[in-house]
């Protein structure tokens, strides 16, 4: 364990090496070939390295052999792809893998997902540029038995954006702009193609800010981010994407274009049917354009990194910051001393402070006045070190102090990723259980004798971190190599243990087709029941993104 | 027209008498016959002081001969009373008008609504205490056919909580209990029947403050709140009901219980039902128990009141405010000088500002710093007047001069009230024509030859104010007498207007019996479409609250 506390009357300045910067990637203007990672933590309960291994010859059909193909589909024949081709009219607009075998690579990155996990037999990319044409392709998808996979950036992590079988993918990345701007109400209307980053960027032009972020953002659709009701890093602040979406349109299975693109903060006229769209994964529409409100981007920003001797302060300490930080705070991130460990192994770094703790909390102000926001956090810090909640704690003093606490939190998926595999789950828990459960794995772990500093243990560390203001773990499992008894061990227990606390299975990264089978542990047999009832009033031919969800 | 602008460097304080007081009423602990009206201006476009008249004698039915009681609906039997006593059990929980003719004038409070516009004929009405005794309850009825009404506070305003005909009213009002608070994650869970001002008052002796603030909060029930998705004071700063709200337990028709209470900001495991549950006024189930994310509460509250000249410059002065008060900004209000010049008149009290603007704006900031908030608010005044946005203001220096200045906004229904019959229309207009409905109407009443100062004319004044920060305005026609032409003159134009510019009949209120004909006006076929299936699909007998919403 980490040195007991101590208490420093004065806060230590960040004053050592910044060279500490591990996975804070440049984020702009950059051609990514895979998303940036730079928070999406990935919550693969298989082992990564293992699914990276497998590549591009594994079919999901292969690896998931309880998947059959659904025999009410009709297959993809050149009559369909001639009346694609002359609907879409462009010639980069249908990438066309039925009548030509040479698209094959070409239409490779639409049928798998970044991280090589899930690969499907797609053989027909379609690209609208416009909602009438989706509208179109849907209707005669829907009339003909063709069942689709819409996409967006392929960011996910849960193999939602990607066909399992032959599903014609609908690509959204052509419908990529932004439609109109109020600078009084800060209301943004976009198509649901466009890149989130890009859509930050222009609001950042205009002194505003998207309410989202999260580490695919150079890659990542805002369709997309709606669609997987997308959480990130500026939920404790903002809010979820449910209170902050106003309005969208969107295309139903048999093409009916919803038009909900409602501009307005308040509009009591029936139900919130948008409210279903947003986390439906692509199950009951798809969606094409978005209205959403945007705050004014917040000129000052700091960033406090503390140690802390125990998970009860922890949550003390996120207490505090709530009320004495209040209206500037913008995100309360967790780490615990073995993820921290891992970060020192990998990346040679010294700590920002000088002993060690059990936890770290990394905590990031927002503001409109630098001056008041530092105030603050000072005597913020003062206080709870006074109280001993906090044993000590550091302070950046300018951007690249604040990149390099950040990167003590940002680098830790990285640093794991190195090591070797890693079984990963992103889940919520009331806060006040949180990081039991990684105590409770650890120790299972641990009794099962499979936990240790020597290559004769397959399990390295169990460790645990995350969104601490939005009571978000990531637990993550580091293992020296695959070993079916650590598995075991891990599920469904792991499960077991969310259910029990009335926690949820998927924090923010959705059902897709890794979760689905596991939707029970978090939803009820009634809720469940409902959300087939819905599934079947808006795509009862079941086209829409099949095999998954439910 | 008012006087131009004076640029006024040196900001004047406001020193003047404190007796501005108007409608700022006592808040707590008071036993009221009807609900605080602080900001829930009434938005009947039927003459107010002419429905007041009508009082308790006149029918809904009679009034509206259009509607038909529903035939499919069985009459409610002395059997079917002895049933609901029997489960019910306590002698307070039922009350009888069906088998005791006695008890209609226990019943009458129920019947109708707080402003006496709506009237029904029901004879029983029904208190459970426990989500069972609802499941129960709704179960039997909708197997032998009998029509139900939710009811809360009944503090709404179209009708929507008091039934038409002879439906059974389910009040919520027994079911009052706060079940759980964590003071860290400060999520709140509590019975739908709990008083919005109780559950605010709990919430404050915990330093936490209900993300929902309105003028109705010492009758509504949050239950009700939520499923009128309620706007109210704080929506510019702690966002929707469809943001806050983490989870609901809802009863539906046949009685099946939904147990959605997550306790947990992220949850993405399949759709987000509960949200179809906000804002569907009791027309697919009953909500028994709520899940809500709490802010903490803000130790300092500052106001300021501006003088503008156009309401292009309020808009200027609304983006500045929220570029320089950012996160402290809680409320951003307008009113025009008509509505200030009501307030004088009724009251007699002088203007908190030396001359007279066509527009003033209310600010108040809410923070964890008074004193930096008190400069930021101050910081601001002097630039929006240097910049010539604000022709004047005035800063509230302690709580009675801020509950002074609200009264100018505050007072305002009230003065409009006392002076005759008023036209009143609560909508959403996207910010940049949110005033011209006014300027419109009132041009379009003046070329008629309605609008004059004198008995010649039947209409006094058009007047503007309203949640600017959240585009929704509060259009007030006052009146001298009824005169048909006038009422003529209003509808349908308005709600075309607004249909033009895509805006909301109903920013806030909902629809109820009042508007449930005007939803094509904000909502396309295909969205009401899709609403009367989800109707369907949730109560396939049409026995919750029939007869309006769709």
């Amino acid at each position: 364990m980490a040195a007991r506390y101590q208490l420093t009357p004065v806060l230590r300045r960040l004053a050592r090496s910044t060279t500490t910067e591990l996975s804070r990637q440049p984020a702009l203007k950059q051609t990514f070939s895979r998303p940036l990672q730079r928070h999406l933590s990935t919550t693969s309960p298989r082992l990564f390295r293992k699914t990276v291994a497998a590549c591009k010859g594994e079919f999901t059909s292969e690896k998931y052999t309880d998947l059959q193909r659904d025999a009410r589909f009709a297959q993809v024949t050149p009559e369909h792809v001639s009346y694609f081709k002359e609907l879409l009219g462009s010639e980069s607009a249908v990438i066309d893998g039925v009548t030509n075998e040479a698209a094959a690579d070409d239409i490779e990155p639409f049928n798998s997902d970044w991280m090589n996990k899930y690969r499907g037999h797609c053989k027909l990319v379609l690209k609208p540029a416009a909602t009438e044409e989706v509208s179109k392709i849907l209707k005669y998808c829907n009339d003909n038995m063709l069942a689709v996979v819409p996409q967006g950036g392929n960011t996910g992590l849960v193999g939602g954006s990607v066909p399992v079988f032959d599903e014609i993918v609908i690509n959204m990345s052509r419908m990529n702009k932004i439609i109109e701007f109020d600078e009084v109400s800060g209301i943004l209307v976009a198509e649901a193609g466009c890149i989130l980053e890009v859509a930050d960027q222009f609001l950042a032009s205009k002194g505003y800010i998207f309410p989202l972020d999260l580490g695919a953002k150079g890659s990542c659709h805002i369709g997309g981010n709606l669609a997987t009701n997308a959480g990130g890093l500026r939920l404790l602040r903002y809010g979820s994407l449910h209170g902050t979406t106003l309005g969208i349109e969107a295309v139903l299975a048999d093409g009916t274009v919803v038009d909900d693109l409602c501009r307005l903060r308040k509009n009591n006229t029936g139900y919130d049917l948008k409210q279903l769209f947003i986390g439906a994964e692509g199950t009951i529409g798809i969606i094409t354009k978005v209205s959403i409100q945007c705050p004014q981007r917040s000129p000052a920003q700091n960033v406090a990194l503390f140690g802390i001797e125990s998970y009860e302060k922890a949550q003390l300490a996120f207490r505090e910051a709530k009320g004495q930080l209040s209206e500037i705070l913008s995100a309360f991130e967790l780490m615990d001393e073995g993820s921290q460990e891992l970060v020192r192994q990998v990346t040679g770094n010294k700590s920002p402070l000088e002993e060690k703790y059990p936890f770290y909390c990394l905590i990031e102000t927002s503001g409109s006045n630098a001056e008041h926001d530092a105030e603050k956090l000072q005597s913020f810090l003062e206080d709870v070190m006074e109280k001993e909640i906090v044993a000590d704690g550091t302070l950046a003093e300018n951007e690249t102090q604040i990149r390099s606490l950040w990167s003590w939190r940002e680098g830790i998926t990285e640093a794991l990723g190195h090591l070797g595999g890693v079984y990963k789950y992103d889940v919520s828990i009331p806060l006040k259980e949180l990081y039991r459960l990684v105590e409770d794995i650890r120790a299972r772990v641990d009794a099962a004798g499979l936990l240790g500093d020597t290559d004769d243990f397959p399990v390295r560390a169990v460790v645990g971190y995350g969104h601490m203001g939005d009571a978000n773990l990531h637990l993550n499992v580091s293992t020296r190599r695959f070993d079916e008894r650590v598995e075991k061990l891990l599920e469904p227990f792991i499960y077991e243990w969310i259910e029990q606390r009335q926690g949820s299975i998927s924090a923010e990264h959705g059902l897709g087709l890794m979760k689905k089978k596991y939707i029970g542990y978090s939803r009820n047999p009634t809720m469940v029941g409902l959300m087939k009832n819905i599934k079947t009033t808006f795509d009862p031919n079941g086209i829409l993104n099949p095999y998954k969800y439910l």
